[in-house]
């Protein structure tokens, strides 16, 4: 264990100067270990779609130079004087937060993402001390302790670090609105997140459709668990499943038809949004009228439900399907992202940088 | 006790002869009784917004003649041969259903108005014996056992008969959201429906906001039972109150400003229409994601909550404030409705017909 100040640690990144801007290969300086930091050496860390919108300034909150990333697994290199849950060498993961005010009643059940005074996000956000933060594209990152997850040995890294956000993020919901035996759930869009979705909804016990555009991730979805498999393409699809389900996970990041997907709940059921798309949704009253349905949406997960999760999937075998890329392959990534051709996640071997 | 066959029921009604035309006195016949079924002598009935949709064909559904009305309040006059829950003489309330399949799991639990097959609506809807239902305007109805509650004595008959729809349109949703001691509750919308909600939200424990448009209901919403009262004409409002309630229950049949609600919500809150506007809602998924928040809609409730709700209105002391008017009213009735001109329900005293 290494409890010695550090002086300037500087740390190789992938940063986009401006939006939409091509990445560039630079370096930064980290801060120096406070007593309940750890300083990690970043191994792997995943492209979620979220990083696309923040490096275009989709949501027109950018700053730049900006170092996108929030799916890290690594190793820990120091500890800071007060760190009591990890030490050197310990395999961990950091996900969308890297503080929260410790204090508010989210903060105090572990729902750190509703803290009162505003959670800290691991990049592209400004930090308690005024500073900037910084991403996981990049070869080394310092986090509070209590904002670091351990990853169960049985996973590796590369296949880990897409649970950090993409794993929590579809996690999370199914746990909140009660998935389980007996319960129907509908996967909209099989890609990074969705992808992990059915694999969890069906571990947890659920009957598990997937709602894709075409045809072509059919198998694939049946072998990661689903008992059913519809191309929302047709519209046949919404008529056939009228009425089906108690949870629609919306993984998609584009306007759906929300009407149409309110039909295929349940009473009682919810459609539940985890993608985040740029303009606002419509929908009528009597979509939810009908049968006391309900529109609502989820934002990841607190630290100990990540951790939770880790350990879910360790145990139960899910994981993500994964290309490893090199640093200088996240340009071409995020347009393939973009234009849906990955399965399912990118994630970048830090080691290329 | 009546338990000889009628022939010929005959009862006054108050008609529209077509969309948006004014009524007309005339009669109709209603069905003979059949075993299970009641022979009410209808003294009020309470005018709902709803009744004005319809009578204006504003969903596109009407189907003239119409005789509106689905907040009935009478007395038993005969009942059928295996009637067993009244006798002639008992007060009684019918509201938005006359029948549905009884087998379904909706129906077994109570919940009519889920009836898979399709609950049987009071007015303007097809019966399962082919024939249109007409509704309370008017002197008699015929109605199933099932779909007959009792009015406890301590209410009176005119007091009555608005909780068989705006009563229960508001207690359902609360029951349902648990609304009681700890909770914050807001009000959109201070009328017929809303004057109830607040009644319900306090005797229930929950600190009560009313929303209105202007101040004008001020002093009578605090008089019910309202905690705080706050105009939402003025744009301070939403600031103020952002993050504040666990449920806010719309009331209103135009469409809102659905972020500006939603943003009043706590983490894990939910807005809930009961009010039914015509066009599209609009809302951004990002006022949603922020803090797990929903948007749902209640369905009145079913026959069994409707006795628990009138019973409990009836021990604390709830009661809507009528205006009762006479049959000839009706028409200027409608158009003060529409313009909010009304402390706060109408009741028609059907022995005016």
């Amino acid at each position: 264990m290494c409890n010695h100040h550090h002086q300037n640690i500087t740390t190789r990144v992938l940063s986009v100067p401006s939006a939409k801007a091509p990445f560039e290969q630079s370096t930064i300086e980290r801060r120096d270990l406070r007593p309940e930091d750890i300083l990690i050496d970043i191994m792997y860390c995943g492209i979620c779609h979220s990083d696309i919108h923040n490096a275009h300034n989709d949501f027109g909150s950018g700053v730049f130079p900006m170092v996108p990333g929030h799916e890290i697994a690594g190793v820990v290199s120091a500890v800071g004087s007060k760190v009591t849950k990890f030490v050197a060498g310990d395999r961990v993961g950091v996900g969308c937060f890297v503080d929260s005010c410790g204090e508010c009643p989210y903060c105090l059940k572990g729902e750190e993402q509703f803290c009162t005074k505003g959670v800290v996000i691991v990049f592209n956000s400004t930090d308690y001390d005024g500073n900037l933060t910084y991403g996981g594209y990049s070869q080394k990152i310092v986090v509070k302790e209590n904002f670091v997850v351990k990853i169960p040995d049985i996973l590796e890294l590369d296949v880990a670090s897409p649970l950090l956000c993409a794993g929590i993020t579809t996690y999370s919901p199914m746990k909140h609105w009660n998935v389980g035996p007996g319960k129907k759930v509908a996967i909209v869009g099989m890609g990074g997140l969705g992808h992990l979705a059915v694999q969890f909804a069906h571990k947890m016990g659920a009957e598990v459709t997937v709602l894709s555009q075409t045809m072509n991730k059919k198998e694939e979805s049946l072998q990661l668990g689903a008992d059913f498999y519809y191309a929302t393409s047709d519209a046949a699809t919404f008529t056939k499943l009228a009425g089906q389900f108690d949870l629609i996970l919306n993984t998609v990041s584009a306007n759906l038809d929300v009407d149409a997907y309110l039909s295929m709940l349940q009473v009682d059921g919810t459609l539940v949004n985890v993608g985040l798309p740029n303009k606002p949704d419509q929908y009528s009253v009597f979509s939810l009228f009908a049968g006391r349905r309900s529109i609502a949406a989820s934002n990841v997960g607190g630290i100990k439900e990540t951790q939770e999760m880790l350990d879910y999937a360790a145990e139960q075998g899910i994981a993500p399907m994964i290309e490893v890329i090199n640093a200088d392959q996240v340009d071409e990534a995020f347009s393939r992202v973009l234009r849906s051709d990955v399965r399912y996640r990118f994630v970048i071997d830090m080691s290329s940088l």
